[in-house]
């Protein structure tokens, strides 16, 4: 579905079936979000449906009001999905408990980012024409990374296999039981796969015990054309942005989206990937609901 | 009106007249708001206005600009309608002399906060089919409530006994003369009253002088199910929201919907009557005007 | 084209030609606004275009990440156009080079408010029936305003003349190549100008070395009723808002929109007469590309 979709995105004058028409979608962001939050937004109105947008420092939430009876009462004025955004891991499942709506899950803490997977995982599926097989390593701050996680879970369930290279300090304490490759050595890490997801260093919480100090991460794990240069390896490039440039990943490895060179980035391809890959999962919850019942 | 509103919107999947289609409506808060600013926005858009949403804080405001250039400003680019939030009693009737446009009271300061009132007495008249000869209590910080102000003027309107029942510290200075029943005993303001109207302890005022803590606020007007069961009394309980739970009421109390229990909460249905009665309101003046000059 | 948008947009229910349906148009301020912001809104939906509300503090900015990062990123979710406001002077010029979408300049630094200065100069063309040869005197803090910049500019290329009048310490360092006629003295400015654009004086800027008090500032360069009855002159009246109320203008002088009196206030008439214009703007760009290549 999401195919179809990002066909017509790039035509530059898209039209699409209202099939939402009459739907309201409830966007509601507890954390900062660019990509994520407007891409919900263009999507669900490609679809027809209106959105609404909800911010904790603008509502009741910041008399007190409890997450539980935001949702209660947005449901009650009859809306027909939530998109959830939250600092607290399992945040989103928690509301499946309490209303009988679609809740989709933007990103809870550092547990999980479902639609992320899924557009990195459209965005691997559409280059290398399918994921079985396919090695992925994921760079940087796994243990505080909800993409990680997604991708990991999304990624092994489609065939892939997957590779995390970080610092011993950021490894999640449950990697060894993940059925995926452990890396402390960049460049073998990089000879190994297929594609790299680089996470965005997280810079607000590496800093203290995680981590020497900035520099110190750039130098082992940020990845530049240097290092891809002296092992000789092309290398198809993944981020779920916002990015530290010069920090996780260099300019030219960023910026680069043609050949010659020795990797290209997909990071803007993401970001269009991800219009079609929401329009599709908003399409398919709320058109189709009893389905996943 | 609303009655006809509420039964489409229940549908699941509702579709309106789009008799506001190319009004504007701008919903200009000062103070934050979940079930007001998004109820007014749905009852908008399912007429088909388009909305405008202004907060203080990223606007002009910030640099200075008063209220009433505020609003004429926004009436020189054609808007139709204002709903307005302000901390300040009589801000919106301030601005009815400022602009020729219709301006709907959202709540300004602890005066008045209309549409609550008119929901509350819709949910009210729906249930026990009509509203006189109806005993209502008001519970709670009443002092600096405009929801209990406005109730009190619209359920004494349509020929309802109203009392209310809180510390003498939060009884207004005006009460005797409002011709309403005082109680300061929660026990017989309960046995007198068919509904009970419980206020939010408005935690940022309720200390000092007013109270001498939360939890003896909690224990002597505080609705729970002991309480009830003591009194043996069956009670319709409404509450504005947001909620404080286990202060001016219950979990059971404020949840529980369906019998058996000695109360049935209100509180979900006031929030989906609330889109219903805006719905109506803003149908009301915006497509007839001259009716109300 | 405005003129056209106008008379539609004056008659209370306008409707419009939707050819910017299935266009997105970003709203994108990282300075607060209520005119332009939502002129710009208002602007765009009325033909028929989508809107996106991107602002600094909710976004992925608070977390590091560059302006051209963020653009880059919007473009790639097939936005049309990108309407900016920035505190840094070149900050829309930069955009420009960054992506291949239209940019419009919403307010750059102290450099340039074009849209501002198209709509002040629909507002003198359409009072006067042409700009050519007409004297305008723009009073007030000239260094720090874009608004300034751009109507030098843009009524200089129209045939007026201009004058600007303000303390020296707030006099642009390069007054003297524009092309203009500098003043220090209110009464002489006046005088020799058929009307003056008053700027608003910037009261977070206006403190320490540029002006000994604003009591002292009010009453050298303050338009008054007072001043213009001293001089016998009729002046018609400009002032981009938001303004300081007996400041750098009277109550009398800002609110007057009809003889008798000295003076004739187009402050509101400019925030109309800014949808009609913006709307001009929108969609010279967004349906003919091409031609502005």
């Amino acid at each position: 579905m999401a195919d179809g979709f990002k066909k017509e995105l790039i035509t530059g004058n898209p039209s699409f079936e209202q099939s939402l028409r009459n739907k309201r979608i409830a966007l509601i962001f507890f954390e900062n979000s660019t990509r994520t939050r407007f891409s919900f937004e263009i999507a669900a109105r490609h679809l027809g449906a209106g959105t609404l947008n909800f911010s904790a420092s603008s509502s009741s939430v910041s008399k007190g009001e409890s997450l539980a009876d935001t949702i209660k009462n947005l449901e009650a004025m009859q809306v027909d999905a939530f998109v959830l955004r939250h600092p607290s891991s399992g945040a989103a499942d928690l509301i499946t408990g309490i209303t009988s709506k679609n809740v989709i899950n933007a990103g809870d803490g550092s547990h999980e980012h479902p639609t992320q997977a899924l557009l990195d995982m459209f965005t691997l599926r559409e280059y290398f024409g399918k994921i079985e097989g396919l090695r992925v390593i994921i760079i940087g701050d796994v243990l505080h990374s909800r993409v990680a996680r997604s991708n990991i879970y999304g990624l092994l369930a489609a065939g892939a296999e997957i590779g995390i290279c970080c610092p011993i300090t950021l490894m999640p304490p449950d990697a060894d039981r993940l059925g995926i490759t452990l890396f402390t050595n960049l460049d073998k890490a990089i000879a190994w796969a297929d594609t790299a997801i680089v996470l965005r260093l997280q810079l607000e919480r590496a800093t203290g015990g995680y981590l020497p100090s900035l520099e110190e991460y750039s130098v082992y794990y940020g990845l530049t054309d240097e290092r891809l240069e002296r092992i000789q390896k092309h290398l198809l490039v993944l981020h779920p942005g916002p990015i530290n440039r010069e920090i996780e990943i260099s300019n030219n490895v960023a910026d680069r989206i043609q050949p010659p060179g020795y990797s290209k980035s997909m990071l803007l391809e993401q970001v269009t990937n991800g219009v079609a890959v929401r329009m599709a999962v908003l399409k398919t919850l709320l058109t189709n609901e009893k389905s996943f019942a």
